[in-house]
This record gives structure tokens, sequence and C-alpha cells, in this order.
């Protein structure tokens, strides 16, 4: 046996090093000045973590779970269920969520309630919807003015004329196959997989659907449903890596695009993306829309809505949002202007000159400009240097402020394109980086990052579900991002098609993965979010002290919640 | 269009900050310090990495490959079979292999070679080893006394009653199912997987297999394959995580122990070893042996073989290799003293002094002492910190040096006990870390072992195939700790079970994924892998110079193979 003072000193010595280790972190500000309040419901906070992680997720002998697994085996795991955890992660205050895009945010049953109760609704698929073509088809939606013609051949029959527009509601009357979330569960009670449920959101949208449901009805819901998220079921092939996940998230929006482009459903869809996260305990969210089409649908069916058009029906829908969650909530939405990234530099200018003109137009509504889409194959940053130079001089000439927030490092590919755009955005003043996945592998960069204060918005389930890392667990850059005080934000990317709605989903995940993380720690991510709005110091200083009251408030709540399980 | 001059001083800040970042990288020497012959080999080699990843990996349109991916689906796309770069990796030379486990590196087949001349071979099951059974029983091995009984009972009858001993020839010659790996391929003229095939040691045994070889006996093989590997074919069921990973890893070490634990198949695996990891281009390998058995069986089948013997073999062994590869080679072989991290201290000291005994019967063989098994479940360093610490006081009073060099953060858990074992190795002055997965997230630690120059034993393959990444490419430490410039040494772990034998497989991957990796780079690697064995200045010193020697003799191979590829 070793001295007693041998063992004490190795043991300082640990508790010195994880000390100095710990004072770099995030959540040491945060941490070292907790109220007893916070300091208590932090310690039982993680005690009911450890509790769920064994109960849950680490239970003896059962080899197909884990703390912090893949979203959707942790979701047949019961994410999303209520459990101590969960109610407290979904109900604390998130702070700001700095990455979605607009199209891809909102439930999808959101769409299809409104595609159900808009008459002018059309279908159509680049090939007749047999049994076999169904997953293979390429399926659109569009809104047409009465006056258009509709085929009346079914699509779901041999006959059908490839490319034809047929009518919504006779489609969905008359879908021919099993509900597909059926064959998953061999059961016709079951409509949707339980962990589906969960993903509708608490306050249906107005409108019956009742009168129009039919067991064919549902079963045409899923499909579609199917169509536009990336929830595994037995009729699909599973997804084993990242080029398979892109290909089935790209088909996605262009399934969304025809059932969301259409003037009253843009407007509700906006209000809806600003309750629902209000819902969720987010105050603030910058969705990037995609401009990259010119026309969109107005409520007669001409397809004549202008990118213009569009941002005021956002402002409206916004407006009538906070006023509906009434003065004493504090919620905002911005815009995020984006375009995509196989464009020429031509257009490139052409979308410039359009996101100066709406800055121009609605100067407290558009806040950034970005380029998205898949960064490995499309082009990188610096095939677009000339462009995105020259507008930042456009936008000194106008007195306008537009910063870049591009995203960069989404890929696997070390050395890479995707990877070298983290150069590029960095360089061009980027104000926050989108996803930023190999960032952490940059020793020059991370630095350099932090230095700047650029804050990267991490979307961990995205990551995840579109095969950057295996679980949140081993994501290449959070928690070394983390543990550097790299500004990090967590963001949810696209959760209508992942079906991580709001940020509980990847709160919980980096919470009962990650031993080191506690309730505060998460508040400290949430409070921080804040300082990256791209809104200006009053603004933020306003949110941040509508914050300290949301999350004064949660404490209590949780306290009085939990407030027995405290140890003496 | 912003002015040239512009865009030209953003191509320049651009070219900078990669510069800076390149120049901390581990390459960055080799690269400034090239030869005009390495400086053309490095060009030529890494057009042609880029061709075969497009030809090979990143083909348009196939959804199913990707440079870099999980190692079963990268075997079956053609990893090992002969291609430019794999020829040119697998011949060059690589330095010391830091990280492997002794019963875990020698091709199966080998074993399954050495039992099939062991008359004395013996099998039994804790159950009948019927279809139903088969791939869920608990099969061992061992050579007994002539003396001693054997079943008659077939042990894939029912009748077989559980744990008793039966011929293995007997019960090789009368394998009643269909050979496991035929069913994957529907065609009976496969006997295994092509990638499986390569997997074969490049010399077989001595002795040969023909005249017992039958269509049951390889249907037997094969199933005693598949039940000491992790190959994954149709009748096991697939493994999706870590825990699932590690539940079959840890089981086919219970069916290898009986193979190799055998006076002469450990001496002939052992001298295997050393001649195959010297035509992989290794020079020298440290072994870690695990001795938790006290006895292993001796030729006659008595089971009194002790630690000492079987060092003393291993040293028989080795030195038989060198004079087989005679003068001109430089090849050694070394071993690590481990035993398993759920033992209790008071059996710890046990084997911390049985391992003092050995380093001071055989002080040149001896080299380190390390805890094994899988850190998650089993006890942490800090756990063992008396009797650690005992250790280095009783080395000092025997004045002998014997470092330790301990696995630690080999986990997905973010601040659980084997995340925190990495405090402890380091403290506890480890010359090096076994895996050190979550070592790149925690900065003071990473700059720690910079600083104390640890090296990091970095296990690619391994660490994907048991779920701690889903890919070498998203890997949370290899490239962050590489490009920080914190030693790494590459290495296999368990290649016999995983089937990364050699280094050749870890090598491909990490240069076939990382466009910032050059075959310069590799070379960088392995040269520095030599200067992190535990052995003295002198014998790294010889060791140096003979990699220098064989490095400029494969690039002037490569050169008179590739040469003609230069771009002019």
């Amino acid at each position: 046996m070793a001295s007693q003072s041998d063992i004490d000193a190795h043991l300082q010595a640990v508790a010195a090093l994880k000390a100095q280790e710990a004072s770099q972190r995030y959540d040491h500000a945060a941490l070292t000045a907790m109220t007893a309040d916070e300091a208590r419901a932090n310690t039982i906070f993680t005690n009911m973590r450890d509790a769920e992680r064994e109960s849950q997720w680490e239970k003896e002998g059962d080899l197909a779970s884990f703390a912090g697994m893949d979203f959707y085996g942790a979701r047949k795991n019961g994410l999303g269920s209520p459990s101590d955890v969960w109610n407290a992660v979904r109900r604390m205050p998130k702070g700001a969520l700095l990455h979605c895009h607009f199209d891809g945010t909102v439930d999808t049953s959101f769409l299809l309630e409104h595609a159900k109760k808009t008459p002018g609704m059309a279908m159509k698929a680049d090939r007749a919807l047999t049994k076999d073509s169904l997953w293979s088809a390429t399926v659109e939606f569009l809104v047409l003015p009465e006056s258009e013609d509709r085929s009346n051949v079914s699509i779901w029959s041999e006959e059908y004329a490839p490319g034809s527009w047929v009518s919504f509601e006779a489609a969905r009357e008359s879908f021919p196959y099993p509900h597909p979330y059926e064959l998953d569960q061999g059961s016709s009670h079951a409509h949707m997989p339980a962990y589906m449920e969960l993903s509708k959101p608490a306050a249906q949208p107005n409108g019956t659907s009742a009168p129009g449901s039919s067991s064919k009805g549902d079963a045409f819901d899923a499909y579609v449903h199917s169509l536009m998220t990336l929830t595994p079921h037995e009729a699909v092939p599973a997804i084993t890596n990242s080029k398979q996940a892109w290909s089935k998230f790209q088909s996605t929006f262009g399934v969304i695009a025809g059932l969301i482009g259409y003037e009253p459903t843009l407007k509700a869809y906006t209000k809806e993306l600003v309750l629902s996260h209000a819902r969720d305990g987010i105050s603030y969210t910058e969705a990037r829309i995609n401009f990259l089409t010119e026309f969109m649908v107005r409520s007669d069916g001409t397809p004549t809505l202008t990118h213009e058009d569009w941002v005021r029906i956002f402002i409206e829908a916004v407006t009538e949002a906070k006023a509906e969650l009434g003065e004493g909530v504090f919620v905002d939405a911005k815009i995020i202007y984006t375009t995509v990234r196989f464009i020429d530099n031509d257009k490139l200018r052409w979308y410039l000159e359009d996101c100066i003109s709406l800055k121009k137009l609605f100067p407290e509504w558009i806040v950034g400009f970005d380029l998205v889409g898949h960064e490995d194959p499309l082009l990188p940053l610096k095939h677009y240097i000339p462009e995105l130079l020259r507008f930042q001089h456009r936008c000194a000439e106008e007195g306008i402020s537009i910063p870049f927030v591009f995203h960069a490092g989404e890929t696997l590919t070390d050395g890479g394109d995707a990877d070298l755009n983290l150069y590029d955005a960095i360089l061009l003043n980027t104000r926050r980086i989108g996803h930023g996945v190999s960032l952490a592998r940059h020793p020059t960069l991370t630095d350099l990052v932090k230095e700047k204060d650029i804050c990267v918005e991490i979307c961990p389930i995205s990551n995840q579900v579109l095969g950057y890392t295996a679980s949140i667990c081993s994501h290449p850059s959070l928690l070394a991002l983390l543990n550097r005080n790299v500004p990090v934000a967590l963001s949810s990317d696209d959760p209508s098609i992942f079906e991580n709605f709001g940020l509980s989903y990847d709160f919980y995940q980096l919470v009962i993965s990650s031993k080191s993380t506690s309730l505060v720690s998460l508040a400290a991510l949430a409070r921080r979010s804040i300082r990256y709005a791209l809104v200006d110091d009053e603004a933020k200083q306003r949110m941040v002290e509508d914050w300290d009251k949301r999350w004064k408030k949660f404490v209590g709540w949780f306290l009085k919640e939990y407030g027995h399980l405290a140890r003496q």
C-alpha cells in the first residue's frame, strides 16, 4: 500500500487538474455564481439525470440503448415521453434558436392539415404511383387556380400520365395502399409509431380535419408525412450513411415546397413557427429562408407572390403571434436571407441585390445572408469570393449591414472543399458558423473563432441523422468547442424533417449523454445564445432580461416540483 | 464584381491562415525537409489517392460507399484488394506498432490450422450446439492430456451434456450446418466473403491442412472463425452500437483462449506475430499480454505452464523469427504486462509483484504495465491508486523501471469514469495513452499530453468497429490531435478479431479519407512512432536508422513503379 500522503497528493493533483480544465468551460462563470436556489436545483437535477440514465438508457443487460444514442433509436426508447429530465428540459427557457431552415421547421402534419383545407391543392408525380414506384417516385404538390384543369385519372393507377396534376383531395380519399407505419407495428390500431404521436404540435392548427378523415386518408397522410421526413420505417430502405441521408433529405424539400408555398399556409406556418417555439421555451428564432424560388402562390392560386410579399407575410405572422402571446412574454423572429450553393456568380449577384433590396425595405427583419445546401458536392465559398466581396462593398455603399452567417465545415472529408469553407467563412467575417462539424480539428481556426467571438451553431441531432456522427457522444466538435469556451449555440436545423422539434430534444441528448453537463450548463448555453442574435445591443439586453426572469421562474417551478428529491 | 486587389487580398489571407495552421501539424517538419525524390513521390501519391477516392469510394451515384467508411463496408467495397494506394501503403515501412493485444493479433485461421494438428485439442459448449443455439452458446477449446476422457456424444446433438469435452477433430468432421459465410453469398462456390480471403496471412503456417479438409471441416472452420471475429455475416445479429460490439468482442477472447494457450501453438503464434508484422512493414511491436490466467497448457497437455515459461517462449519465438528474417532487417517485439480492470486491489498487488518478478528475470522484455478491459463498466484507475502508487515505490526499491502505458478515455460518456481515467493516467505518469478517444475534448489534458510528450495510441478501425465513431472521418480525437501535433501512433488493437491485420488498413483509411494527409504524412507518423517505443535511446536510434533506410528504398521502389504517373 502506498502511504496515505502519496494517495492524498495524487487525489489533490487530479482535483486541481479537473478544476483547471473546468475553469475554461462555458458554464464556469454560471456555476461559480449560482444562487442558493440554483445550486439546489442543479444538484437535484444532476441526481435526477443520473437516475434517468440508469433507469432508461443504461439499464443492466439492455444492449440496444444508451444515453445519447441515435435520435430515432432514442425516440423508440422513449425520448420525448414524459420523464423527469424531459419535463424539466422541455420547460426551461432555451434562449435563441439561431439555426433553423424555415421550410424545415414546423411539424409537417401542420402542412397536411392546411392542404386538406385548400380546395385548389393539387398533386403530381413523375410516374404512376403504383405499389412498386410509391417510394421511389418524385411527388409534388401545388395550389392551382380553379380554372386550371386536373386530370381525372387516378394517380395510383397505371393509366396515370406522368406529370399531370390531380386533385389532392381525390388522391387522398382514394389512397389504395396500407398505412405505411402500420407495417412497422404489425397492428391495425397503431397509426403511427408511438414516438411519432408525440411529435404532433401541442396545439393543433385551427380547422377541423375530422370530417375529411378516413382510414384511407390517414394512410395517405402517413405516406406524405414519410415523404417529408427522415423518420425511418419498414417501407423505405434504411439510411446508413451521410450520402443516403442527404439524398432522402433533399427530396423532402421538393415535397414540402408546394404545400408551404401558398399565401395563407405560409402565413399560418410562420405564425405556428413562432408559437411552437414559444411553447418550447424559445424566445427568439432566426429562420434561414431559402429565396431560391422567385415566386410562390397567392391566395387566388396565381403563382405571383414575390419575395417582398413573402417578407411582408412573415412580418404580419410574427406580429400576430406576438400579439396572441401577449405582452408578458418576449418572443421574436427574424430572417436570414439564403440561396443555394449551386447557382453561378451572375445569379448570386441577383440574389445578393435582392437581399439588399429587402433589407432596405425591411431593415429590422433581414438580419443576415447565407448560402445553403449539401456542402460536399456543391460549390465552395471560394467559388463565390468576387461576388461576396462585392456584396460587402455594396452594403457599405448603401449604408446597411447584412452580416454573413455561413454554413461551413458540415462535412466528413478532412481537407476537402467543405472543410476549407471554414477558412473562407472566417476571413469573410462570418458572424456565426453554421454546423462547423469539422471545426475542432483545426487548432488555429478554433482559437480564431473564439478570439473573434464567432458563434458556432451546432445541430447535434441533425449532424447525427445526416450521418456526420454516430451519436451526440462522439460528435467531432461539440464537446471540444464547449470545453474550450468557443461560443456554441445548440440548434435544430430542420426539425420538421428530423422531428426534433424545438430545442428540447437537442438539449436532452446533450444533458443525458454528458455527465459533465448540468442544468446550469444548459442554462448558460441558452442564455449565451442570445448574445449571438443578429439584433442590436438594446434588443439583446431586453431578451436577456426576459430570459433571466423566465429562468428564475423556472427554478422556482423546478424546486416546487422536485425539491422533495433533495438529499439531506 | 469586387476589385482584383480585394480578391487577391482575401486569397492571400486564406493561404496565410492555412499555412499558419499547417505549420503546427505533425507532418510539417517532414514536408518542409523533403528530398526531391520524396517530393516527387508525394505529389504522385496524392494524385493517385485523389483518383482512387473518385474511382473507388466517391463514385458518382454510388450512395453506399465513401472514403473512410466503416471498415466492414470498406472491405466489401474492395479495401485490401490490390490498388495503387493499397499497394503503396502496404509496402511502406510502418515503424512501431505500439498498441495491440497479443491474443487478438495473429489471423485466427492460424490458430485453426494449429488446432487441426493438435491431437489433444478438445471442445465444449455450455449447451448442445443445435441450429437454434449455435450462435448464442458459449464455446470453448482446450488441449487435454491424452489420459483425460472425452465424451463420445456429438456436441451437435440434443443429447450432448453441457460442459462435457469432445474431440475437436470429431466435432469438426461432423459439423452438420451450412457454411455460415455461404449464407451471405447465396452461392456454394463462395466459401468466405471475398474480402475475408484477403485476410489470410501471406505465408501460411507450416503443416498441411489439405488432408483433413472437407466441406464439413471448412464450414466448421468458418463457424469458429466467426466466433473469434467481429466480421459480420447473415447468421449473427447486426451490431449497431458499442455495447453490442463489446458483448461480442469479449466473447471472442474466451474462444481464442483455449486455442492459443498451448505451448507449441503459443510459440508458433508469437513467431507468426513477428513475421506477419514484418510482412506488413512493421519493425517493432509492443504486445500487451493479458496475464490474468495463471497457467496455460504444456506440450504434454498438463495445465502448468507459468507466466515465466510464457515469457521464455515469447523470447525464443521472437529470437527465432529474427533469425529467420536475417541480419538485414531490423525487427523486434516486447511485452507490456497487463491484467484486467475487474480484479480487486489485493489481486492487483499479486499481478504487480508478478510483473516485477518477470521484469527482474527478463529486464529487456517486460517494458510496461497496463490494465485492460471495457473501460465503461469496469473499475476506473482511481479505484487502484493505492496499489499503483505502491508499485511505483516498489519499482524504485528494486531499481527497475516499468512505466505505465494505460488505456484511458476509450468511451462515449463525457465526464464518466472512463473519461476521467485520462486525469489519473496522466498524473500517474503514463508514458502513452491507449485510445484516448475522448482526449481531444479536454483542452487542458490535450496541452498537458503534448507538453509531457505522451503518445496517444489511436486505433481508428478498432474505435469504429467497437462503436466509438461511425467512421475514421468523424473520430472525436484523431485529426484534432494530429493537427495540434500531439504525439499519435496509429495502432491496430485487436487485428485478428477485427481483421485489420498489421497497420496497412488503418494507414489506408486515414490517407484515403483525409485530403490533408499525404504519403509523407504517413511516413512522418510511422517514423515518429519509434520515438515512443519503451526501449532505450540507443535501440530507438538503431530503429530509426533502419526505418530511414527502408523509407529510402521504398521511395525508390515507388518512383520506379509509379514515376511515369508524374505530371509534367
